[in-house]
C-alpha cells in the first residue's frame, strides 16, 4: 500500500460509538442524588465516554499529551513575536521537564511524549521521539509548505506514536503542540476548509502588535492565493498551507478514534488538526473532547464549527497541551462521579416531589443510620 | 459587645491583600518560559493568591468546603421542584459521604465540613456540625424570612466554623450549601441589593418548568413589596428576603477574607452571599475566587456585578460546593507553575526577538546539555 492507501485504511477502522453502553450510564447518571441534569457538561462527557470506550463506567489511569514539534517557513515574513530559534528550544524544556505543560502533566498524571515532526534543527535526545519528515515546512506565502507525500507522511506518523502508546496501555490522548508560527498555518487551514475570511482567523499568538495582527492576515491571504487549496480535499489543505504538527496532530486524532480513545483537543492549532481530521474521518469527531476557549481570535469560532464544547475559560493562549492536560481533572472527576456517588435509593434521598409522602419516612429511617454508608 | 458589634469587629479586621508580594509574584510569573500573559486566568489568580497571603509562592495543602444547609418558609409557595425534607436527606448524604460534592472534594483533597444552620429537621451525627438559629426561615411571601439579629448570628456562627477551621491549618476555603427553596431566596436577595427586576433574577433552580418559572418570579415580587428591604442595609435585605446559609456563608467569606484565606465562591447562592459580603465589606471581594458560571439564570449577571471571572464553563447548576471544589485543581495547577516551571534564563530560551542572536548560541549550548535540570 502506498501512503494515502494507509491513511485510508486507518480511516476505515473508525466506528461509532457504542449506543447501548452510553444509554447504560446515562441511566445510571440520572440515578445519582442530584438533579437531573444538573452537573450539566460532566453529565454529557462521562455519556460520551462510555460510549467512545464501550465501558459503562470509563476510568482513564494511563493518559498522555502528545506534544508535536515543528518549524514552518512563514515566520521569515515576520509573523511571529518569538524567533524560530525558540521551537527547538522549547523542545529541550519539554525533555528537560520544564515548560508548562510538563509541570500541568505531571499534576495530572500524564506522560509527555515529546515528537520532533519536523523542528528546523538536528535534535537528539533519548526522551525524544525523532519522527522529522523535514526541517520545518517551505514559506507558504510563495509556494506550498511541503508535499502531499510529506503532509501524508505526517499524519501516519502521529497515528504511529498514537499505536505505539495504546500498545503500553495508554488509554486516552491529549494533542499538545509547539511551532513557532503555527498559529499562522492554522489560521489558513481554518480559512481555507470553511471559507471564514483570513482576517476573522488569525489571532495574535504568543502577542504580535496590530500591525503584525495586518501582517499576519495579510500572509494568510497570500498563501491561499498563492497556493489556491482545494476546500474539498483537506489533504491538499494541509500540504499547501498547513505545518507539519498540524499534521501530525490529525494522525494522533484519527488514529486515538480507529483504537476507541477519547482524544482531548487543546487549542486552536490542535482544533485546527481537528477540523482536517474531521474532513477526513466525519466519525473520529465522536472522539473528540474539547478543553479549554484559547483566548486565540478564531478558535472559538472552530470549536462551534466542529460542535465541540469547551469546560474551561481560562483565557490561555500558550498551546502545548496546557489547556488539554487541565481538563483532565475534569474528565477524572466525571468518572469518580459515575462510581462514587449514591443513587437516590441507596441514600434514601427523594427523587422529586411525586413521592414527597414517601421521603418522610426516608429521612427518619435515614436518622436512624440505615442508609448510611 | 452585640452581635452587630462583634460582626463589625469582624469586618475591622479585613485588610487589602499585599501589593509588594503580588508584585514579587507577578515579576517571577514574568520570568517562565511562555510568552506573558498566555496562561490568562491562571496567571492573575496566582498573583492575587500571593498578595491575599502575603506568601509570594502560595500553596494550599488544607482546604475545606463548608457545606452550610437550611430549609426556606417560602417553598410552601410551591417554587421548587424538589419537596423540602430533601434538605436534611442531603445532610445525611453528605454525612455518608456520597453526594457529588463529597466525591469531588476527595478528588481535590478538601474536607467537607457540613453545618446545620437552619434546617427544619431535628439532626444529630458526629460529624455534624449544629450551628442552628431557628428550623429554616418564615414565607417571605408573607413577612420578614427571620429577624435581624437571626441573621446576624447566623453570619456569626459561619465566622466561627471558619475561625476554628484556621486553628486547625486550613488556608482556602470553598463556599456550598443545600436547602431546598434557596435559589428563590437568592434571587430575592439579588433583586434587592442589585435592582434587577426579579423575572431576571430567577432561574430554574432543581429544575422547575416554565409556570414554575413565572411563579417564582412572582412570589420573589411579593416578597420585596411585603418586606420592602432596604437596599442600603445588607443586613435588613438578608433577614427580610434572606436564608439562613445564606447568611452563613456570608460569615465564611468574611472570616476568610479577614484571615487572609482566599475563599472560592461556588455557584448562584454562593454568589449572593458573596454580594452581601461586598456591601457589608467592600474590602471582602479581595478575597473570592469565582469558581463556575452556572447554569442557574442570575449567575453570570450576579458574577459581573462582582467583577468576578468564573474559571470553569460547565453548565453546572447542583450547588453543594461541586463548582467550587472543582476549581481547586485550578488553585494548584497555578500555584505548581509558579514553583515548578523554567525560567527563560535557567531553560535556556529566548525571550523575545529582541535577543535572536543570542539565542542561536543558547540552543547550542542546551542541545549540549548545559540547560537541562
Amino acid at each position: 500500500m502506498n501512503n494515502e492507501q494507509v491513511l485510508e485504511h486507518l480511516i476505515s477502522k473508525i466506528t461509532a460509538p457504542d449506543q447501548e453502553v452510553a444509554a447504560e450510564t446515562s441511566a445510571h447518571v440520572d440515578s445519582l442524588t442530584k438533579p437531573p441534569g444538573s452537573l450539566g457538561k460532566l453529565e454529557e462527557l462521562v455519556i460520551r465516554l462510555a460510549g467512545m470506550t464501550g465501558n459503562a463506567r470509563p476510568r482513564f489511569d494511563h493518559r498522555a499529551v502528545i506534544v508535536m514539534a515543528a518549524d514552518h517557513g512563514v515566520v521569515e515574513e515576520g509573523i511571529s513575536a518569538f524567533p524560530a530559534e525558540v521551537t527547538p528550544q522549547m523542545v529541550l524544556n519539554f525533555l528537560a521537564g520544564g515548560a508548562a505543560v510538563n509541570v500541568l502533566a505531571r499534576h495530572a498524571g500524564a506522560d509527555v511524549i515529546c515528537v520532533d515532526i519536523g523542528v528546523n534543527a538536528d535534535l537528539e535526545h533519548p526522551d525524544l521521539l525523532s519522527r522529522k519528515i523535514r526541517k520545518g515546512t517551505a514559506n507558504m506565502a510563495r509556494g506550498a509548505a511541503m508535499t502531499r507525500d510529506e503532509a501524508v507522511s505526517a499524519i501516519l506518523a502521529g497515528a504511529e506514536v498514537v499505536s505505539a502508546e495504546v500498545a503500553k496501555g495508554t488509554q486516552l490522548f491529549v494533542t499538545g503542540e509547539m511551532g513557532i508560527g503555527n498559529t499562522t498555518a492554522s489560521a489558513a487551514v481554518m480559512s481555507a476548509l470553511t471559507g471564514v475570511a483570513p482576517a476573522a482567523a488569525v489571532g495574535r499568538g504568543t502577542g504580535i502588535d496590530d500591525a503584525g495582527l495586518q501582517r499576519k492576515a495579510a500572509v494568510v491571504s497570500r498563501a491561499l492565493s498563492v497556493n489556491a487549496p482545494n476546500p474539498e480535499d483537506a489533504l491538499d489543505v494541509l500540504c499547501k498551507v498547513g505545518g507539519l504538527e498540524i499534521a501530525g496532530l490529525t494522525g494522533v486524532i484519527l488514529a486515538a478514534a480507529a483504537h476507541r480513545c477519547p482524544v482531548v483537543v487543546d487549542g486552536f492549532i490542535s482544533t485546527a488538526a481537528a477540523l482536517v481530521s474531521r474532513q477526513l474521518a466525519p466519525l473520529s469527531t465522536a472522539y473528540m473532547i474539547a478543553s479549554h476557549t484559547s483566548h486565540e481570535n478564531g478558535h472559538g469560532a472552530l470549536l462551534r464549527e466542529l460542535d465541540l464544547k469547551a469546560m474551561l475559560d481560562l483565557d490561555m493562549r500558550l498551546g502545548e497541551g496546557t489547556g488539554g492536560v487541565l481538563s483532565l481533572h475534569l474528565i477524572d472527576a466525571a468518572c469518580l462521579i459515575l462510581n462514587e456517588m449514591a443513587t437516590f435509593a441507596s441514600a434514601g434521598v427523594s427523587d422529586g416531589v411525586s413521592h414527597a409522602s414517601d421521603s418522610a419516612a426516608s429521612v427518619d429511617s435515614s436518622l436512624q443510620g440505615e442508609s448510611s454508608r
